[in-house]
């Protein structure tokens, strides 16, 4: 794909088609400021281009048939959500369905270069497999601040290797394709927005615990990355006053006390104090443990582990409540690894928000899991290149 | 004034008249992107609406010289900024520059009735001064959060009797002109950003501290005011786990450990206790103590004035610490009655936030006091009625 729309009304047609998938000239008319005439040419452009196509006569609405357009149905995005510890890939069409998803486990601190060539292979499986012949644009997801206009990945705490690296420039020599970077929190929050949980909302947060903790903020519509990108980094907001010591050199930042990697170390001590016979016993069979072990040991009745995962949830919610007051927000989305600790932690996170932030914040504030589990970053990153590719160059 | 502009590049001529003052047809043409004759076309039906008048032949800039425009001479806007204890009532013309300022003692428990009735004697005196003959607009900043839509004040803590007035639309009809209502920490951002330090900062957190204490939000240049007009209100997250009672019924919030209320009472405590004879013999002589009293005791060096700033300066940036990590802005503004602290108040702000807060966000950010003192809200207040003014009706 080398054309992109020539205006702002080009690139409004294209980005409904997305999301409303195929249309007729005359519904598409309806929603966009354009007299008749002038929305024909600028749709008559488009389908020069190659980037829309016909797609049949539409139902009557009375008088003549208006007929269809849809968005190429060859045009092939992939979307990257590398995260600590595995890394999801996936083909998407143009108005951004999964056509096929593969995740494996990674190692993040293995630097970009290992990291990129298993990315590659996985993309090239996808095409093996008959799902695209090449790619019209990728999004990458990666678990740190980015430098957004560059797409290159900023002091990241836990990607050694990785600061500086020109994510953007070598992916895109790469795959042949243009390509954006972001945080993989910021790809979250998209994916929920565009298929999930926030469709429809304009202004809500996405945290999403996993390894660390993050938030992709949204406002008005649109991702807030702050002035160095590293807006939502709310896992070193201090949660315990003097509590525990942080990698970032502080004491008591949230990520020390509550996150995929504090529950599995405090789930492993439980277990080699034998205050969780439950715990000690899945130690005993895996040789380490983590917060999946935590959310078994707690569906099994393990108290050990719904205490941990409630003090978890107690102190996120402490930090979010801050958050909420703050932002007023219309909507918060808990997603990432720990989704798996499920009710018990929502419970927990909701208890602390509506305690503690202000009546007029939270009076109408849903507080729920994210909708689309693993997909929503790959959703997300596909969203991220279509929102460049669909922008007039 | 009954004439908006007709389209957004009216609007955008307009604002750019009102921020940077008059200036010629070619100068304007150089910062939009229209054709000449389409230029000429839009400043053509500028003039025909009054809106805009012509101002002579610009200098040279070699070849035919260009006609300078600038905004009518004669707009006229009021500026509003009800506080808790006090109100400023100012005049500007369409650039926004004040023409003459009012301030008053009030109390904002008074109610609407009561407080309306002197803001419009203010106003009167202003006009009978010869400052305007008439209004072409107001803006109201009210001391609570406002549904920004109809201008009406919601569940405002310190307003007992103003929860659902109308104030927009009441006001509307006592001036005869439109009005817009918002919040006072945010028509202080607004302010900061049009005339002061802000000034060219798109992602800026403006801290007012004074009977209460708020937080103005600028995301992308535009004011954040959440879903429910609460967004900003930091005076209720938890600085201090298990601190004072508050009167929202929570311990612990930021407002109870410091603010220009909570300083009187820990001032006028610590005078009663003989802890500070400064203190002591000022309570003597005015019979109550504020926040002024403790700004002028530790000025003369009363060491109790001085540490209860700091702590108060302490906690605050314990909190504006946890909000630079989330929302990463590009500058913070300290501003409202309180800053008359000074430089004791902000260095111990700084202490807290670069110490706290992720080196990736605190870098390059700046934390300054507001360059405007009591003029940025009634500048923000015109600033918000000219926004709305200037805009497409």
């Amino acid at each position: 794909m080398t054309a992109r729309p020539a205006n702002a009304h080009q690139a409004r047609l294209l980005k409904l088609l997305r999301d409303q998938g195929p249309n007729s000239r005359a519904q598409l008319g309806d929603q966009i400021e354009l007299s008749r005439s002038k929305l024909a040419v600028e749709i008559d452009r488009l389908l020069e281009t190659g980037l829309v196509v016909a797609d049949g006569l539409a139902a009557s609405r009375g008088g003549r048939r208006s007929h269809n357009v849809r968005l190429a149905p060859g045009l092939r995005f992939l979307g990257v959500d590398i995260g600590a510890t595995s890394v999801d890939v996936a083909v998407t069409n143009a108005e951004l369905e999964i056509l096929g998803h593969l995740d494996e486990p990674l190692d993040v601190r293995d630097g970009p270069v290992a990291v990129f060539e298993q990315v590659l292979a996985m993309a090239g499986k996808l095409k093996d497999a008959g799902l695209a012949e090449g790619f019209d644009g990728a999004g990458i997801g990666v678990p740190g601040p980015v430098r957004f206009p560059d797409g290159v990945p900023v002091a990241p705490p836990i990607m050694p290797g990785w600061d500086g690296f020109p994510v953007r420039e070598a992916l895109s020599q790469e795959l042949g394709c243009p390509v954006m970077v972001d945080n993989d929190v910021n790809l979250m929050a998209m994916g929920e927005m565009h298929a999930g949980v926030a469709r429809s909302v304009r202004d809500f947060l996405c945290v999403k615990i996993g390894t660390g903790i993050g938030c992709g903020i949204v406002a008005g519509g649109a991702v807030h990355r702050g002035v160095t990108g590293s807006a939502g980094d709310i896992g070193h907001i201090q949660a315990v006053p003097d509590g525990r010591p942080c990698a970032c050199g502080n004491r008591g930042c949230l990520e020390a006390h509550f996150s995929g990697a504090a529950l599995a170390r405090d789930a492993t001590e439980a277990a080699r104090q034998q205050v969780s016979a439950e715990l000690a016993a899945r130690l005993e069979t895996h040789g380490t443990l983590t917060a999946v072990d935590v959310a078994a040991a707690a569906a099994a009745g393990d108290a050990t582990s719904l205490e941990l995962i409630r003090e978890g949830g107690t102190r996120t919610g402490q930090v979010i409540a801050g958050l909420v007051s703050f932002f007023n927000p219309g909507l918060v989305v808990i997603g990432g690894g720990v989704t798996g600790l499920g009710h018990t932690l929502l419970a927990a996170i909701r208890t602390q928000v509506y305690r503690q932030s202000l009546p007029l914040a939270t009076g109408n504030l849903p507080i729920v899991l994210g909708e689309l589990g693993r997909t929503a970053g790959v959703i997300g990153a596909a969203r991220l290149i279509s929102d460049h590719l669909f922008s007039p160059a």
